[in-house]
């Protein structure tokens, strides 16, 4: 069975393109267009979209969740919907995000800048329920299982995250059962996933059939083999969780259809986007014209909401005709920014190098 | 402004991998996952997407529908919905949907198999609304032009396509403005867009803004440049119009993540999936485990309506562990089958070389 055992993710060679099994990825899951930035909650289908295996279908008729604690039961959706029910806008953002972008690639979801999206979330606050299944000081961590199964090294199993219990216990964190007013859609989780607000779309897992609090620290393959800043495939490495700040603009202009290159016309206008961090509220937006030599701050829009993107713009008026590198960064209330050189590792997690967009003004 | 002239499309080197514009185009146009195939319509954001340029943001209470023939009118969304309303189940394909596969690789959106979904149109029949602003024996084509605009070797344009109005005056055509029971989302091309059963993707203009009848064989890019069937390049080659037969299967079994080889254990199983073609019905679904040596016939679900995919099954009970090519093919009434070898063409059209899955049996 040479063929399934996918060891541990390669790294391309210099210059090496994107190869079938990276294609079958790409195809499967897919990006937000940058210019769906302009909408505050992403519309349905635009939002990134990342399946470990297949998007299972869970009967909703038959669909038990369990949970467990120091008792345990099971709920079914009429059970989870008569809770009590909050709805907040969230941004959630792939932690490959940026992946393709490194040099060397590592192969896996070869991202570019957009597997990121907002959704208004609606569900359950998760909090009472580990109170009501019950903890003590020996608890360590939460597992969160989902009904999407496959294999990965050779080992097979259903895609399973566990968060620390203090994380689980945040007031944000819902069991969500509606995105943006709608049922959830099959491919988003349906009919219950996680959300925890300011961590990567690893943390989110959907088609969640089953909650455990546990004694010790989890070894499932996603919390202690992948999702982890390596730069060696043996290190230990350490485990990414919230999202890193980052800026992304709606690219100015339009396109051509091949290079992608942005055709702009001389004279005023206004580049507009998002920028969002997990760990702190946005502090600055800035942007460059000339490929990140020189800096201005952009005016950030009033947030909207502690977990969702915040809304930012920039007058920006080119006098003459040429090729221009548009790039834009955030920092963070807590002193974090976005890195001038990538910050390269084995897995090609959490790549937040500034964006740049190539335009010619005409 | 060399960066922009995306000339007449490359082909890729033998062994050439995914490139960065190949991957900027997969990012943002998204196929349908193969595990969908067990929707008769394709939820929201699972059906597959191609836009050519920026999906444009069209402001409804501006919005007006310019229609020209002998003589003219103006349409805003209050009109369009005034008017008599009908819905109904259509598969669309594009028609580069496994360009990726061909041999060598024409470089473009790189489709794999899944560019295709069914969804439930509703809308106003276009026959009447072209006799309202009616033609003569003069009359050729009808242009149609959306609001999505860009580059197409160094030429700037809005996207237009035109139809023979013979074909625009069939029964079936729609102005959309519902998907699945809901307002189109924006990249579906809200507030309107035609719908043209039976016929390839490119046909089906979102973002529609203009519907004009026309006594010349339109000459845009899309009709006399791109969506023809070359060998060369300075070919004039013949246009791809209707979508020709195709059967794809829900792929058995579970993936590992990596390298979507399946895994499939020892037993009885029953495989599935649709069946479509643009020029008659599907006739005969044919299934092969040995890559294609020998076949077998599928039983055909009863055809749900003359535009959608149909549903196909067999059993299928691999004895012996090992790996195994299991593909599916199908014929149409008008006695068009899916071809043994591709049919290579320079563009990467219409390539309906037989789907093939393979699965390890444990």
């Amino acid at each position: 069975m040479n063929q399934l055992t996918s060891s541990a993710s390669r790294v391309a060679a210099t210059g090496e393109g994107i190869g079938l099994d990276e294609l079958l990825l790409a195809g499967r899951n897919h990006a937000m267009p940058l210019e769906a930035l302009r909408y505050d909650v992403t519309p349905a289908g635009l939002h990134y979209l990342l399946t470990h295996y297949d998007i299972p279908f869970v009967d909703e008729a038959t669909f038990r969740l369990h949970v467990e604690g120091r008792r345990s039961f099971d709920l079914d959706m009429d059970d989870v919907r008569s809770r009590p029910r909050v709805s907040r806008p969230v941004t959630f953002e792939c932690a490959g995000n940026g992946r393709a972008r490194f040099q060397p690639r590592p192969v896996s979801q070869p991202w570019l800048d957009g597997a990121v999206g907002t959704a208004e979330w609606a569900g359950t606050p998760l909090a009472p329920l580990l109170r009501e299944v019950g903890f003590d000081e020996s608890s360590v961590d939460v597992v969160f299982t989902g009904c999407d199964h496959g294999m990965e090294y050779g080992s097979e199993q259903d895609y399973a995250r566990a968060l620390p219990l203090a994380d689980a216990l945040g007031d944000d964190v819902l069991l969500a059962y509606e995105m943006n007013g709608q049922p959830l859609l099959p491919q988003h989780g349906a009919p219950l996933r996680v959300v925890v607000p300011g961590w990567y779309g690893m943390t989110q897992v959907k088609w969640l059939r089953d909650i455990r609090i546990v004694d010790t620290t989890f070894a499932g393959f996603y919390n202690a083999t992948a999702y982890r800043l390596k730069q060696h495939v043996d290190d230990v490495g350490e485990p990414v969780t919230r999202i890193a700040p980052r800026a992304l603009m709606v690219p100015p202009g339009f396109p051509d259809f091949m290079t992608r290159t942005r055709v702009v016309d001389r004279g005023d206008h206004v580049l507009t986007g998002k920028a969002w961090s997990g760990w702190a509220p946005v502090r600055r937006v800035q942007l460059s014209a000339d490929g990140g030599a020189t800096w201005w701050d952009a005016e950030l829009d009033p947030p909207a909401s502690r977990w969702a993107w915040q809304g930012w713009r920039s007058p920006w008026t080119p006098e003459s005709p040429g090729t221009y590198a548009l790039c834009v960064r955030a920092d963070d209330e807590a002193g974090n920014q976005q890195p001038t050189d990538q910050s390269w590792n084995r897995q090609g997690l959490s790549n937040t190098s500034v964006q740049r967009v190539e335009v010619v003004v005409r």
